[in-house]
């Protein structure tokens, strides 16, 4: 009889827990079963997401604000989202885990995220080792990743509460990369805040806030605070702003809001992949899709027809 | 009667080409038409990919460089690709076009390009412009991108010869971040190289790329130049580098091949965006998207059996 992972996930088992993650990067189809059996199981735990620029100390800020979390009593899941997967296999963040101070913490879980396959990949990974953490009864669950790019920013669009982590002196190039995505940021950290042109950088994300604040009135005006995640400052209050924040949500009926948009752009995610995956296994094995490029590399077909062929022929609905 | 904008294309308008790029960024489905006819009429440009990181001076190499091509008597577009687009709508790279020096040269067309929609839209949308340039005669097309993140990796993929742009004093974490983008390199370009530092990048990435070639042997050795862009030094190396290794690829029947690839994974891009597009019509349409969120939100469903029995309801070709 085989194991039954859900329900030793369920019962507390890590091993259980690195077995069913693996699965999902490897698109294993024993992953489907576990998570068809978890997902009545989540729902409680609050997401957060830190996001910022390589170099801006990420990594040790999340596990500062774990030792916050911890201290209120919270268990926490920090997920590590490496987006130079496509090549390294995630290489960069291999240490995570072994770099983190709650290594021995059995009340906290670490996992680094390499992604394989295609386009969307990663977020829709990471969205379900969110699941699996939460029903694994994470109180918390941190997802870490650099902010720049479109899968990213979905990655991002998971969390509950977003942090971006700003440092002073990274230049304005770089600091202009973020404006995109300083606008879903609900909490930002001016990190290394003991580096010359720290405040001069809260200054201006503070006009920022305030600006956009005016321009688009929302009920929620991002919190700015400094922090040397390094020397554990000013991170107890990181963790007082993502609380605020998570308060305004829940009495807004907000919280509820943004997991259904959340729920929404994951489902439409979920169906798109599993069709894709369908129809490119097909296509593959049946060697069409070699027989098809050959066709269009010598111009005999071209391949905007071809895709609404494919399409309308797998398809049973009709598009109109 | 409506315009033939194909027809207008290949006549030499690029009033229609950019209304064309247009409309293939809004997804509009009149640009469909005009690729199917346009698509015959493509393969004969020769596709470079410039990237790096933010602040590492692609503009300005990019600008320089077409100097060059254009002293060669040919003629270039160039195609500046915005990742903060999910935002900003493409706001950083918004002037790329009034930037250049060769914007009132009638043989150099420049498009910025943001994107919207979903995942993949980017390098979708990019390959698509690559072909409508193609097309309307272009014998060079540069694709100017920041290298982070699995999109704009496919962006790179689109290229014939990659240049990665790297430059002195940007710090240890964003040049390892580029560890996994300096494997598609084909040739580096040490920008800024009057500053202090740019003799020991040079000396480690050549090492780098000695030692790559030792433990993966392959028959192209990545060129390593140094240049001052914003002087318009060694961008003539730069451009005789390029030369090279398209000579290369030439000689060896290996850009056949990677044209094959890139057309592979091109018509499967095509086919999953399509897809996406179906699929979010059909159950965004119908409101039936709606109600099913709100019972997973309840835990009355989950979304792994919804996505199962939607995907098997909507294929007419049984999986497996």
């Amino acid at each position: 009889m085989p194991k039954d992972y859900a329900a030793e996930i369920l019962a507390g088992s890590t091993t259980a827990v690195a077995r069913l993650i693996t699965w999902l990067e490897d698109e294993d189809e024993r992953a489907y079963q576990c998570m068809v059996q978890l997902y009545r199981h989540t729902g409680k735990a609050y997401i957060i997401g830190i996001t910022g620029s390589p170099g801006a100390g990420k990594s040790t800020l999340t596990d500062k604000l774990t030792r916050h979390i911890r201290k209120a009593g919270l268990t926490v899941g920090i997920i590590a989202v490496d987006p130079s997967s496509p090549f390294t296999g995630g290489a960069i963040l291999g240490d995570r885990v072994r770099m983190s101070e709650h290594n021995l913490d059995e009340d906290v879980y670490i996992r680094s995220m390499a992604t394989r396959g295609f386009l969307g990949g990663m977020s829709k990974a990471t969205g379900d080792v969110v699941k699996v953490l939460d029903a694994f009864g994470k109180d918390v669950i941190i997802i870490e990743t650099v902010g720049v790019g479109q899968d990213e920013v979905d990655i991002i669009g998971i969390a509950d509460t977003t942090c971006l982590v700003l440092v002073p002196g990274l230049g304005d190039a770089i600091q202009s990369m973020k404006a995109g995505i300083m606008e879903i940021a609900d909490v930002f950290a001016i990190n290394k805040a003991d580096r010359a042109g720290a405040d001069q950088l809260l200054a201006e994300v503070t006009y920022r806030v305030e600006q956009d604040a005016h321009i688009k009135p929302t009920d929620w005006t991002p919190t700015v605070v400094k922090t040397v995640a390094v020397n554990d400052e000013g991170v107890d209050q990181l963790w007082e702003a993502v609380k605020e924040h998570r308060a305004h949500l829940e009495e807004n009926g907000k919280l509820q809001e943004k997991r259904r948009e959340r729920t929404y752009r994951e489902t439409l995610r979920m169906i798109h992949s599993e069709l894709f995956r369908i129809v490119r296994e097909q296509l593959e094995n049946s060697g069409q899709l070699d027989h098809i490029v050959e066709e269009i590399l010598d111009r005999k077909l071209d391949p905007y027809s071809i895709m609404r062929q494919i399409v309308s022929k797998w398809l049973s609905i009709s598009p109109k």
